[in-house]
Formats: structure tokens, sequence, C-alpha cells
């Protein structure tokens, strides 16, 4: 018996029903808001990665030498593709660019609770716009999708940040610090002990008493306080930034999932401005379920034109661990509508009916395995059948069959030529 | 700028949209004969392949040692991925399983018109059937699947054959040769010249006359002549079992678009019964576009109970060639149902119009990048609006906003209350 590589996973129907609902609720609100879908390889260059993160993050990739000699990586997240793609073909494509798709991604890590070393997301961005709108717009899509997806307000939460409210305010702290490492250790907060914390911060090159005050200044509520400390235009204009963003998500009907959180950072390097994750409002799903945010240099870092950009991108992984937590799964069952039972020579004519249905856009089954009535009633039940229809040798003498519901159990014959005939879904009830 | 991968490939939204309503046309007829959806990794062990199909197939795969030190292959073809699920559940599955998955796949291999290193297909599979009811199904499957994208039955044909008629001819012509061989010289027939196709089956042990005389069995009509010339149980249960399967395909709706062909011997080595290769009908697609079998013997090879399977996985690229061979694409724009213009300090009420009118399903753009009248007017021209909804201050000081059609540039004012008010999906034509 062959075994499944560590950190990937088989879906067999059962457990792959309630992902394709949420992959189908995640894209069509990304449709209704005007997002395309885009298609996007599996390998890209390695360099790709490198270049943005440095070396270090080969050791998370699934990365290799190919065939012809060129170094490729499995793709651990979609956003320097969507990159290189809006680069390729910048001048063709009409501003803003809005794109969205799902697909699985790969990092070798650490396999624990909702993380995996292959993973799903459902990737969504906006190229093309450096207006509050934008950033409102994927914030008021997320809170459509969860809502979508049966999740209430009282759920989750947008914990709302702003790249250069942290970056600026580490320039009024000290102008020779290792901005992006501070932003890491902020990143990493909530994860590690106090002492730990510090000790990061101090790396970067604040002094202890510089990490506290820049600590302090993290859990304010006014943001005006902030403006006043740093006393610089960057500070000043990343609150009115994230000002607007706020008012923007209040006109989307997005802004009640909102709260500021400055200790939301984002670990990775290439975002620019408001970042936010969306959490479990309980804290039972301990992870951020999700995050995104304006990343408006990456497209010039990758030789394009200036291009500002804002995305978010949910982990199907921890999605589904809150909605396990709020019980807010649809008990759908697989919906087989009829079953069409043949017993003896009847096969043509039960063959006959099953396309019938199917014509009309039912799941229809019949049997595959020559079985007895038993064994064809046995299935239909375990399919979750909703309507039998028996097609036996006595009663198509009598040009007969019978239909049979299955909730009920109640059955009748009914006059072969006139089934499924003008009823667009014949149940017994319709019949009887 | 970063390269793509040769072999590989960006899908654009204008290239994604025909990929993707060929995905949801191939699924949903899957759906309605109650096959089930499954997931599945992008890697498995290299060893999964090189027991099947020899160690050279390592040759064609992007395999590589991972970080753990596991032989790792990215997966070339979903069937030996769900026959160890088969086997790692067959306990508690209860038969037949019913199956279909949609996914990229991924083989080193030369490049061209329809092949491609990444290609996606949908693979759709019965296991725990021998009847022929099963290898019909698939073949009905594959009708109906091709009709709903809009093909007529004279645009494709399926080419069935029978891998044990073909065995057992090469047995009864000589008992020390090696079949697997010879039947792949088949399947490479008509790809390769005659000199070469001879040389290939002489160097399976047949002797040159013996190689002619297989070859014309091959192209004959009267399957009956084969059963009296080889006069062996196993090429008479071939026959019979071909023949056996036509007749269901007759009563399942199929028959008509198969031809018996014994030249179509599918390359892949674990097919065991009938197999069958979709071709375009007026040849103008040369290459198959897809195929499939019965493959009743890999269960027990991969260390499963016996368990009988036949399945088909309809390749996304050769079966858009052969849509755009017959002009069977649907045309259908991106649908955009309104765009909710906002000029002056509208936006608020243009953002909550714009939400009323994606609760009720529709597909809404709005200005994400504070742009003027025109040029929002551009936009939503580009982004094929049906209609678009324009929030102006002046408008709005009247408690009015004006909707335009924009097929016929008609517009009129009506009161900001009462859009979208009662209507489902107010047009100029509703409201006039």
């Amino acid at each position: 018996m062959y075994e499944r590589i560590k950190g990937f996973r088989d879906f067999y129907p059962e457990e792959m029903r309630p992902r394709r609902a949420m992959t189908d609720q995640l894209e069509e609100t990304a449709r209704r808001y005007g997002f395309r879908e885009v298609g996007t390889p599996a390998l890209e260059r390695t360099q790709l990665y490198a270049d943005k993160s440095g070396e270090e993050i080969t050791d998370e990739l699934f990365h290799f030498t190919d065939q012809g000699g060129r170094e490729v990586a499995m793709t651990p997240e979609l956003t320097p593709t969507v990159a290189r793609m809006v680069v390729a073909k910048q001048q063709e494509l009409s501003k803003p660019i809005k794109w969205f798709s799902t697909r699985p991604f790969w990092r070798y890590e650490a396999v624990q609770q909702g993380r995996f070393r292959e993973f799903y997301q459902t990737n969504v961005d906006i190229f093309g716009s450096a207006e509050p709108e934008a950033d409102a717009e994927i914030l008021a899509y997320c809170a459509d999708a969860l809502s979508g997806l049966g999740l209430e307000p009282e759920d989750f939460e947008f914990r709302v940040s702003h790249r250069d409210i942290l970056g600026g305010l580490l320039e009024s702290v000290s102008t020779d610090i290792d901005t992006h490492e501070a932003i890491r250790a902020v990143d990493k907060r909530e994860k590690i002990a106090d002492a730990e914390y510090y000790a990061l911060l101090t790396e970067t090159g604040l002094t202890r008493s510089q990490a506290e005050q820049f600590d302090a200044l993290l859990s304010t509520d006014d943001l005006s306080e902030l403006v006043e400390f740093a006393g610089t235009e960057r500070v000043e204009a990343a609150v009115t930034n994230l000002e607007n963003v706020l008012e923007a998500a209040a006109d989307f009907g997005a802004r009640e999932h909102c709260t500021i959180s400055l200790e939301t950072a984002r670990g990775l390097d290439y975002y620019t401005g408001v970042v936010f994750e969306c959490f479990d409002s309980t804290g039972e799903v301990s992870r951020s379920v999700f995050g995104g945010g304006r990343y408006d240099d990456l497209i010039e870092g990758f030789g394009g034109q200036p291009t500002p950009a804002v995305g978010v991108a949910p982990g199907h992984e921890t999605l589904s661990l809150l909605l396990d937590r709020a019980d807010a799964r649809s008990a759908e069952s697989f919906g087989t509508d009829y079953y069409v039972l043949s017993v003896g020579d009847t096969r043509s004519v039960a063959a006959r009916i099953a396309r019938d249905l199917r014509e009309r856009s039912h799941i229809v089954e019949t049997d595959l395995s020559d079985r007895s009535f038993g064994a064809q009633m046995n299935y239909a039940d375990g399919v979750d059948a909703g309507t039998v229809v028996i097609v036996g040798e006595r009663d198509l003498k009598n040009d007969e069959i019978t239909v049979k519901d299955m909730e009920s159990g109640e059955q009748m014959a009914v006059p072969v030529e006139s089934f499924p005939g003008e009823y667009d879904r014949p149940t017994y009830d319709d019949l009887v």
C-alpha cells in the first residue's frame, strides 16, 4: 500500500462537499464585485521568491532543478505570480484590474492544526487603484463572503493596521533601525514571550526603552496621539489614509467588522499600506483566519510601472476551522434526485427514463452492477435518493412503472409513457 | 521581468472564461450521473509511478527529493492517486464508487500544439462494477458532456477497442511475445511509418509475417472473424464483452457515437478491457481528444482487494482544440449587470445601491479610482455593463438618480428611494 506524503491530503466526497461549497461561495461573491477569474501555473522560477524574500525563503519551498536545468519552485503563494502577469501585459490591461482564483499552494512547513504543506486559497486582488475605495472593497468582499458562508457579524473581526504607521513610528523613535525586522517582530508579538519580543526588537537597533515606548504606542486607541508623538508627515499621511479606508468601509458595509489593531503587522515584506487580518471573535480559532492588505511597490519591484495594489487571500484550511467553530456548515446531502431501479429485462426503458430525467438537470443514478432489487434499494438509500423509479418486468407488461417516495415510503404505479412526461421534476406527491 | 516556465501557462480572464465554462459543463454532467467530487494532492511518491510503469517513466516526471528526503513527483495523471485512495478506504466505501475531479497535471514532455507541461483534466471513474453498464455509463457521460458543450453528433466519434482482443490475438499468433510492447506499438501505429511499426512489432517477438497477419486482423469489421481466427476462450469472451458494452451503450444513448477500432490501444499499461478514444470526426484535430477505458487489475496491483474499474479523463487542452474547430464556443461576455457611477459627494448612496444589487446576486462594479464621469462611463463600457446607475450630486438634491441603458443609450431619472426597490433586476425598460 502506498502512503500519502506528509502534509498532503486526500479529500473523499464527504470532505470535499463542504470544501466545494466554501469555494463556490468565495468565488461567487468575487464575481458579484466584478472580479474575474485567472488561471496560474503551479511552478515558477525559484528566483522570483528568492529576490523578494531572500534566499532563506527557499528552505520553505518545494523547489528543485527541472530536467531542463531550470531552478523551479512549487508556488507558495499567488501574489508574485499575479504581479508577474500584470507586468507582462500592463499596457493592454485596463485599470483597475480585478482578479480572483482558487488553487492549492505548497510550503515545506511544520504540519499542525489548520496548517498543511498543501493548502488552498482564493486570492482576490485589485491592481491600479491607490484610492481608499479599493482597500474598502477588499474588506467589503471579505465581509460579504463570510456572511454568505453563514457566519454572523459577531463570529469574526477584521483587525486593521497600516504599515506606514508602524514604519513611521519606528523611524521617529530612531532612524537607525531595521524596519522590516522590527515589523516582523510585531507580527510575531502574540505568538512569543515578552522577553523574546523585546530581544527581537532590540536586535533591530532599538534600545530596550525605545522598544517599550514603541510597544506602548501600538495599543493606543487614539490615532491622533500617534501623529502627535511622531510629528512626521509620514505618520500623519498614514493615519489619514487608514481613516479614509475605514470611512469608505463604512459606506461599503464593512466598517462594523473592523477594529484598529496596530499589533497586526502581516509577516510578508511586500505590504506597504493598510493591512488586516481576520480573526475568530471568540478566539477559539487562535490563529489568524486569513489576511490581506496593500502592496503598492511590488509591481514596480518586478520591473513594471508603478501600480498600486491591494488584495486578500482567504485560506480554506483556517476558514474551515472558523466555519466549524461557528457551526456554519450547511448540512446539505449529495442530493441524488432519482435512483432508477431496473429489475429483469428492463434496462432500455430504465435507461430512457434516466436520460429524460438527466436532461431536466436532475442527479440520477441507475444500476451498474446487475444487482438484485434489495441491493439496489439499499444503494438508493445510501446515496440519499429522494425518489426511486422502479422499472420491473411485470409492471412493464402493464405499461407501468412504480414511483416510490423514499422519505414516506409510499409508492404508486404510473403509466410508463407519462413519466417523466410533462413534469419538470415528478415526485410521488405530483403523481398521486 | 520574470519569465514563465516553458510549457506552463498564465490564463488571463479572456482565456479563463471559456475554460471555466468547459470545466463547469464537464463537472455538472458528472454530477447528474451521481459522480461525486474528490480532492487529491499534487505530489505523490515517485515509486507509485515507477512501480506501475517502470523506472523510465521518471524521465517524463517533474520529480525531486523533498526537504524531508522523500522521493516525490508532481502527479502526471490521476488514476494511481484515486487507486491509492480506494485501497486506503476500501472497507468503508460502498460500491460502485463514482468519483470525479478537475485538476492540473504535470509531465516533462516536448511542448507542441495542444500539449503543455502543465495540463488540465476532468477525471471521471467508476470502481467496483465489472458489468458492461459501467463501461457504457462512462461512454454516455462523455457523449452527454460533449453535447452539453455544444458539439453535434457529427463532430466527434469514440473509437472503441478491447485490450483482451488485442492481447488474445497476439497470444494466438505466438505465445512468446511481449504483449505490452506489442500493444504500445499498435497505439503508435498512426503516428509512425509502416517500417517503424513493423520493426517495433518484430522486436516484441513476432516474425514479420506474423506481424502482418496480426495487423490485417485489426482492420476487420467482423468481430466473429477474430473469434474464429484465434479460437480461444479469451478472445471469444473479450468480443462478447465488447458487444455487451456496445449494447448497453445503445440503451444509454451513446452507441451512435461509437465505432469499433481495434487500432485504438491506449498507451498506458494498466488498461485491461474496453478502451476508447474520442476523435474529431473531421480529422482536423489530428490527435486523440481524450481517452479512457477499463483497468480491472490496478487496485489489486496497489495492494487492494480485486476491484474492477473504468474511467475517462477529458483533457481540457485537446478538448479546447475540438471546440474551437467545431466553433462550439459560446460568445458570452463577462456579463457585468450594473456599473454604479458616483460623481461628487455621493459615495454612500452609490455604495448602498451597489450593495442592494449585489444582494440580489447581480454582478456590480463601482468606482475605485476617484475617476471623472467620462472615465467611469468608459470603464463601464469596457466591462460590458448592461445598465449604468448614475448617482450625481445635483440629481441627489432632487432625491433622484439616473438609470442608463448601455445598449440603447437611453436614460431616465428615477427616485433614489425606489431603486432597486421591489425590482429583482431593474433595467431601463422596467422603469420607463
